[in-house]
């Protein structure tokens, strides 16, 4: 087995679609994170999730509804426990909820509901790991997933520049546009901790969410974005890239 | 008196800084607008609101709480007795609210908010008023305010690219950036009306929400925003300018 990736990695939202998969392909990867971290609002509710930590003993299943502070402290508490004095390398902040909204469907709670998961969860859910990246970051240098980086799967979507009115959806498109700029903001803070920040577009894939007309499988997108991340320097600090490692514009 | 700029104008959060400065300098051009519609939330409280439409006919004064379904039903029923068959040509979503809120001090309950009046309201405010303006549009041709336009207030704290930890703002900033995508969602939308939706950046300005350090009078501001509207075309449709009419990136 080659070097691993990094210690330890968390994934938010891997119950299904692209957080499954992410959970699937990092541990069977020849460098394997030592410990990988798979929270769900209810993960009970995947056998998938269950087989996968019964067979990889590096996967570990931590129950993680991002819209609760209550629940995002107990699973701060576990995760300290699960990686001890060696901190988080990386959170995938990847749960999200997607809504297709037109001028004439959009109201003001899909709105919302979308920002309130897309956008604001993943800051929050950022803040409460942040001392145990932080404790990562300060065992290592330079900066990547080895040391400590916080990941925002974002989308084309969210590119302002890019809505050219070609898929309608105002509630996500507006929530992801956000994420970015939180993106940005973690970015400055986060800067002199040495822990790199940037939004990741997982391409179009063929989930729940994306839909069957989607242009890639969820293995095809994983393994693109996966490679993406064990490339990561300080040049992608504050950056917005795709699933192929290109930039995009915001 | 030369050509005036539009027949008819509304202004959202017009009892104070920008808003009202707008109301005043509309109020006393050459060229103004025949109806100027402020609305503000509470527009009793404002005195010099009262003033300035006791001494200009052309200054309407209406209720609107942006934030309120209800009270917006009630503005465009209001506003359509004051415009009739002639619609409304440009609809200034100026109202906002504004917190300072770094990675210590940001709640969640402040981006929701802040995210609410400056981004979700906006987009509900312009579908109510779409009507009006659409009827306008089919009065006229071109692209510009003495057509139909719809133009959002944002800043360029709002510019995801033109981050760079300047200024912390998690809550104000991903507010501004998801008004950009509000805007851009609009405009595509709202092409095949001819109705112009573009966001404007009205400079660092000397107000409640800019704080005394700022970099211009909410005057220089406001004369400059105007100067911008009155020369709009199409080539600005889905843009970002600020108030001296220079490209803002998203």
């Amino acid at each position: 087995m080659s070097r691993s990736l990094c210690k330890s990695v968390l994934i938010t939202g891997s119950n299904r679609g692209i957080g499954l998969q992410m959970v699937k392909e990092l541990a069977k990867s020849n460098n394997r994170p030592a410990t990988i971290i798979a929270t769900a609002r209810n993960p009970a509710a995947s056998t998938v999730l269950h087989k996968l930590s019964r067979t990889y003993p590096a996967v570990h299943i931590v129950t993680l509804d991002v819209g609760s502070e209550h629940s995002i402290s107990s699973a701060v508490e576990e995760v300290h426990c699960i990686v001890g004095n060696n901190g988080l390398n990386c959170l995938i902040n990847n749960a999200a909820i997607g809504f297709s909204t037109n001028i004439n469907s959009v109201t003001p709670e899909a709105m919302m509901r979308t920002f309130q998961v897309n956008s604001v969860a993943p800051l929050f859910v950022t803040k409460a790991f942040l001392p145990l990246l932080q404790t990562a970051a300060a065992k290592s240098i330079g900066m990547g997933i080895h040391r400590a980086a916080v990941i925002n799967v974002s989308s084309i979507l969210g590119s302002i520049e890019l809505n050219c009115g070609d898929f309608k959806s105002y509630a996500y498109r507006t929530s992801k546009a956000a994420l970015n700029m939180v993106t940005r903001c973690l970015a400055a803070d986060l800067r002199s901790d040495g822990i790199l920040c940037m939004s990741l577009h997982p391409g179009w894939v063929k989930t729940d969410m994306g839909g069957p007309h989607a242009h890639l499988t969820v293995k095809e997108s994983v393994s693109g974005m996966i490679s993406v991340l064990s490339s990561l320097t300080e040049s992608d600090h504050g950056g917005f890239k795709d699933y192929r490692g290109q930039n995009l514009p915001w």
